[in-house]
């Protein structure tokens, strides 16, 4: 099958059946092995602190770990040599996230949040991500890091 | 104004008026400067992995978080002269999570999910705080260690 | 070959053959499964900060590191199915630090410093373990995670 | 006094007097706010795995703790309205870590080591920064993310 097909049906299956993320509002804008990014828009729901309306830092968080289990996704399929359905989704099966740091850098106010994620690690049972979440005026407000299972 | 009545009233302000962890079905249980906890029960809504029908990374750092500041928190008054209503709401407005990290033991299942915080390092400007996550039946789901800006 | 006797060849030359370990002047006072500690002396040449005589954050965290690479080290020797110096050579091998994070508590001031170390995750291929540094009169003065390959 | 002045005299005084860096053969070849950098040479006493010949994991965890501190320091001094060595000896030691994470990306193999450190979070009592370790070819061995107290 073609990779690019590949990709837009997890793509889709993600956009649709992880209830978290929508829960979050998750939109998938980019899924690459090189970079991956998703957005999502403020909600009152997400509110944190009520008293200065900035996120739960759970979900910076949230949205950080999903972004590099991504890019570490797509890295993996990358790898695989025969690119089955079948294969696909076991590859995928044993993805799973050991730890993930996150810092906070500024409060989290904004209308649209972005969060972008690279590989810095990448090897056939280990992977690491780097992460950073910016609203849409540009303002960096949060980084991650995270350590995921591959294989 | 009394330390256990004052201690009362954060604890309602914060489950009635923190929109996220209501989306998430936090209950403050245990609100001290010694051990914090709270409880959380499954909901599907919470799922990050469809596939396995368990709770979302950020769900579990989320409720980390929350329970690492809520005994910083604590912390806080405890160490306050004046406890007036004035006081104690700008200490906490200081309150904020530096970084956070999560390690993830075992796969996010269970009927409910408990959540205790210690405080390691308490300073007058930066407190650290370990966390634990266990279910119902005691399994050891996730540690978490974060560092929060107290003053 | 028996496994006491194993651990004892294996901390031997942990002992004298690890340089860096030398220059910390890192004792191996117990190599097991369950916990792993170190000891080490106060030494002039390990000081960091001048003005104060307190130990360089970069030995807390070699110590640190080297105590959780080495309770899992147990970890994987415990799983073997055979015990022979090859194929515990061959494993050891494998075993490499992924990432640390160090939580520093308080001055590193004391004449000894011990170092424990426990597995808190244990996996085929990745250990996450939970280290912990207090000087000779107790003090508690840093923690430490570290996620380790370990197959 | 001339902030270039002050610089070159915190570099020397760094150079010269913290025991440990001189055991690592630490030298500061860039020490400035937006972005700090330090070399050091191969030396066997750094081995860590005698087998594979590469630095021990405390090694690495050293220069990015100290690099990420020159760097806060720097920005520490910017800060300053007053600039006199009282002052600035006052502000430096309110220095610390709090916490450090290190990723290991590569088996520390190299003649020279190259470590880099930027302010991702800059207050005037928490900075938090990145850091990363290159070897002379090039090759990109670690990534560092630490949170210091700063006033």
């Amino acid at each position: 099958m073609d990779k690019q097909l590949i990709y837009k049906q997890i793509t889709e299956f993600w956009m649709n059946s992880i209830p978290f993320n929508q829960e979050l509002g998750i939109r998938i804008t980019r899924f690459d092995s090189e970079e991956s990014e998703i957005r999502f828009d403020w909600q009152d729901k997400l509110i944190g602190n009520p008293l200065q309306k900035i996120l739960h830092g759970g979900v910076t968080a949230s949205a950080l770990d999903f972004t590099g289990g991504m890019v570490a996704a797509a890295n993996i399929i990358d790898q695989l040599d025969d690119m089955s359905p079948q294969m696909i989704q076991s590859s995928l099966g044993k993805l799973g996230t050991i730890d993930l740091r996150t810092d906070f850098l500024r409060p989290g106010r904004g209308e649209e949040f972005i969060v972008t994620a690279k590989v810095i690690r990448s090897g056939s049972k280990v992977a690491v991500t780097r992460m950073e979440m910016h609203n849409e005026q540009g303002q960096h407000l949060a980084f991650g890091t995270g350590t995921y299972m591959v294989g």
